[in-house]
C-alpha cells in the first residue's frame, strides 16, 4: 500500500469480502484510509459503507467524489441505505437521497419517518409475498416472472388477505418441495409471529432469539403487510445490544476504536464524576473515624480491602441481576428467590473471607481484636454487596432507568459506605 | 397452577411456544416444575428440553418417564439432540441414544466424536445438495420425490463435485425464481465459505457475523461435505460468548440463576481469592507509609478515592480492550495508535479531575499541600489505568490467556498499587 501501487491493491481488494475491507479501513490511520479510497478510482462498493464503523461513514462519504457515492448507494437494499444515512448530517443524507431512484428514495423517506430504533427502520421494504388462493405452480411462475425485483435474499413467501393482512407464511424448501398443485394454505407454518412497525428493536431481536425466526413480517396499526424484517438484521441488533450492555457496565458511553481523543476522554468523564462522587461520599464516612484511624494505623492499612472485596461482589452479583433481567429470566415471579439465594451466597462467601482476613491480619499486626474487626465487617459487607447487587438493578427497571448503565455507581456507594462503616464503627467500639 | 388443574395447564402450556414453556420451567421452584412436568402426563415436547438452561436439564430428564423422554427426543434434529446430551451424565446419555433410531444415533455419536465446541458438534447432518450437472428442473423434482426426508429448514442448495466436495450454493430464491433448464452452476452465489469440521464454534460465529451468511456447508479434512451449519445455531453461540464475555469480566464464571446457593457462592469464590490477594499486596504498600498517616489522617480519608478513581478508569479502557480483541478490531496494525489514544485520553481526564479532587481538597481540609498531593496522584493514576487497561488485555491475548477472564485482577493491582504508591509517596516527600 505504501508504495502507492494502485493496480495491485484493487487487485487485492477485489478479493475480500466488504466487511474485510471496511475492518481494513478502520484499522489503517485517516490519512491512509483517504490513499486507499482515492486508489480505488471510480469503482466503490456500496456494502463496505454499510459494513464500516458509524463513526467513520462520514468521514469516508466525504471523501468520496459524488458520483462514486451515488453509484456506490444504488445498488443496496432500503434497508441497508436506512441504515446507512439515518445517522448522518443532514447535507450528506440529501446527497444520498439525491442519488436514488425516485421509488427508493421514497421507500427510504417513508422509514425514515418511524421512530429511531423502532422495526420500522429495521425492515426492508422488498417483500414476497402470495395470496391465499394460490397455487405452488401459480407463485413459482410468479417468481419467475418477477426474477429482477426480487429481493437478494428471502427465506418465506408471506401468504396474505386480500386487505395485505399477513396470515402466515411459507418456506421456500416446503414450495420447492411440493407439487405445483398444492395450495398454499396447506403449507402454511405452526408458528408464526408478525412485528408491529414501531416495535422497538430490542424486542424484535429478543423475538429472533426465542422463537428462532429466520425472516418476521412487519404490519402497521391495521395489520397491513409493510415490509420484511431478516435474522441478519435481528443478529445485527443483538450483537450492538450485547456491546452496549458491556459498555454500559462498565461505564464507557457508545465508543468506537475510531473516536478521536477528546470523544474518548468526554465519553468516559461523566462515569468518572459519578464515581467521583460516590468516592467522596464514602470519604465522608472514613472522617467520622478519624480519631480511631489517628490510634490505630492499621485500619487504614486494611480498610481498603473492606471496600475491594464488597465491590468486586457486588459487582458479581449486579452483573448476573443485570443480564438476568435483560434476558427476561429474572422476574416477579422468581425475584424472591434469587435475593434469598444471593444474600445465602453473600453470607458464605462472607463467613470464608472473615476466617481468611482475620487470620491474616491478626498474623501481620500482632493483635487478635483487629482480626475479629475485619471479620465481621467482611461477613457483613460482602452480605450487603451481595444483596445490593441484586436489589438495586431490580429497582431501577422497576424505575424504567436502565439497569446496566445505572447499577454500578450505586452497587458501589453502598458497599464502600457500608464496608467502612461497618469496619471503622466496630473498630471504634471495639478497640477505643 | 397451585390448584393442580391439569386439563387447564395442558391446555395453555399447548398454545406457548417451546422456548417459553422452557422459561416458564426454570421461572419456578423445582417441586412446581416437577408437578408441572406430572401434568404435562404422557405428552412431552422436546424442543423443550432444548430450549431449558443446561443447568435444569439433568432434573428435568430424571422426572420423565423413560418412554415419555424417548418419545419427546424422536423428533428432534441430529444438532439439537447432540447438545442436549453432551453435558448429561453417562446414564442419562445412554438413556437417550437408546431411544433414537440406529441412523439417528449413529449420526449423533458422530457427532460427539468431534472436539467439545467445534463446528462438528453444532452442524446438522441432514444435508440438501445435488451434483454440478444437474438443472433447477431435476434440482425441483428431486426435492419433491424426497420430501419426507428433507430437514425442517434450509436455506440453500449445496452444490457438489463427484467427490462430494462442495463447489458453492444455490439459495432457495434462486432455484424457485429461475426457469427449470438453467444449470445449478449458473445460479451459485458469489461468496462462497466452507468450514472445516474442526473449527472452534467462536469462530463460526464470527464467521457468519462478519459475512452474514444464512447457512455454511461444514467439511472434513479432505474438503467433503459432512454437514451443515445454520444461522441459528451461530446466533446461539454468539449470545452464549457474549453472555460469558460478560461474566467472565464481572469475575462469575458460568452461572445460571437455577444454580443453587453452594455453586454460586464456589463459582464467585475464586475471583473474591484473586481479589482478595490484589488487595493485600496493595495495603502492603499503604503499610509502608504508616508514619505519614498517622501525623496526617487526611491522607487516610482521601486515600480510597485515589483507588477508587484509578479501579473505575482501568475498568473502562480494559472493557473497550477487551470488547476489541473479541471482535478482531484491535490488532498489531493499529495497537500503537490505541495505546497512544488511550494514554491521551488518561491524561486529559487525569487533569480534569486532579483540578476537582484539588479544589475539593483544598475546601475541605484547608491545607493547600493536600490539594496539590492529590491532584498529582489522580494524572498519574488516571493515567496508569488508561494504559494499563489496554496494554495488559494485549499482553494476556499474545500469552494465550483469555483478556476477558484475566485482565481485571491484573488492572486493578496495577491501578491500586500505583495510586497508593503515588499518593502516599508524595504526601511523604511533600508533608513530611
Amino acid at each position: 500500500v505504501a508504495a502507492g501501487d494502485s493496480a495491485r491493491l484493487a487487485a487485492l481488494l477485489e478479493q475480500l469480502h466488504p466487511a474485510d475491507i471496511a475492518d481494513l479501513l478502520e484499522q489503517v490511520d485517516s490519512g491512509r484510509r483517504r490513499e486507499i479510497l482515492l486508489m480505488g478510482g471510480r469503482q466503490f462498493d456500496g456494502e463496505v459503507l454499510s459494513e464500516l464503523a458509524e463513526g467513520l461513514r462520514e468521514e469516508v462519504i466525504a471523501f468520496l467524489p459524488p458520483d462514486v457515492l451515488a453509484e456506490a448507494v444504488r445498488d443496496l437494499e432500503s434497508d441497508d441505505v436506512v441504515d446507512l444515512i439515518e445517522d448522518l448530517e443532514q447535507p450528506q443524507q440529501e446527497a444520498i437521497l439525491d442519488a436514488l431512484e425516485v421509488a427508493d428514495r421514497v421507500a427510504v423517506e417513508q422509514a425514515l419517518g418511524y421512530p429511531d430504533y423502532s422495526a420500522g427502520r429495521l425492515m426492508q421494504r422488498e417483500v414476497v409475498r402470495a395470496p391465499e388462493h394460490w397455487t405452488v405452480g401459480e407463485t413459482i411462475d410468479h417468481l419467475r416472472a418477477h426474477k429482477k425485483s426480487l429481493p437478494d435474499q428471502f427465506y418465506h413467501v408471506i401468504v396474505v388477505d386480500p386487505g395485505i393482512r399477513p396470515v402466515g407464511y411459507v418456506t421456500l424448501g416446503k414450495l420447492l418441495a411440493s407439487k405445483r398443485s398444492v395450495r398454499l394454505t396447506a403449507l402454511l407454518e405452526d408458528s408464526f409471529r408478525t412485528i408491529p412497525v414501531t416495535q422497538p428493536e430490542s424486542e424484535v431481536a429478543y423475538a429472533f432469539n426465542q422463537y428462532h425466526l429466520i425472516s418476521a413480517p412487519v404490519v402497521d396499526e391495521g395489520g397491513r403487510l409493510v415490509g420484511v424484517i431478516t435474522i441478519d438484521d435481528a443478529m445485527n441488533v443483538l450483537d450492538e445490544e450485547h456491546e452496549e450492555d458491556i459498555l454500559r457496565l462498565a461505564g464507557v458511553g457508545e465508543e468506537s476504536l475510531t473516536d478521536n481523543v477528546l470523544d474518548i476522554a468526554r465519553g468516559r468523564f461523566p462515569w468518572l464524576v459519578v464515581n467521583v462522587v460516590t468516592a467522596i461520599l464514602a470519604s465522608v464516612v472514613i472522617a467520622q473515624f478519624e480519631e480511631v484511624i489517628a490510634q490505630i494505623v492499621a485500619l487504614a492499612v486494611l480498610m481498603p480491602i473492606v471496600a475491594s472485596m464488597g465491590g468486586n461482589a457486588g459487582t458479581q452479583s449486579l452483573t448476573v441481576a443485570v443480564r438476568a433481567l435483560a434476558t427476561k429470566n429474572l422476574t416477579a415471579s422468581n425475584m424472591w428467590r434469587v435475593i434469598r439465594r444471593e444474600a445465602l451466597a453473600g453470607l458464605l462467601n462472607g463467613f470464608a473471607f472473615a476466617v481468611i482476613m482475620g487470620v491474616v491480619a491478626v498474623i501481620w499486626f500482632g493483635k487478635p481484636m483487629i482480626g475479629v474487626v475485619i471479620a465481621l465487617a467482611m461477613v457483613v459487607t460482602l452480605m450487603a454487596a451481595a444483596v445490593g447487587g441484586i436489589v438495586i438493578p431490580i429497582l431501577l427497571e422497576r424505575l424504567k432507568v436502565d439497569p446496566a448503565l445505572a447499577s454500578g455507581p450505586f452497587v458501589t456507594t453502598v458497599t464502600d459506605i457500608v464496608g467502612f462503616f461497618v469496619f471503622l464503627g466496630i473498630a471504634t467500639m471495639v478497640l477505643l
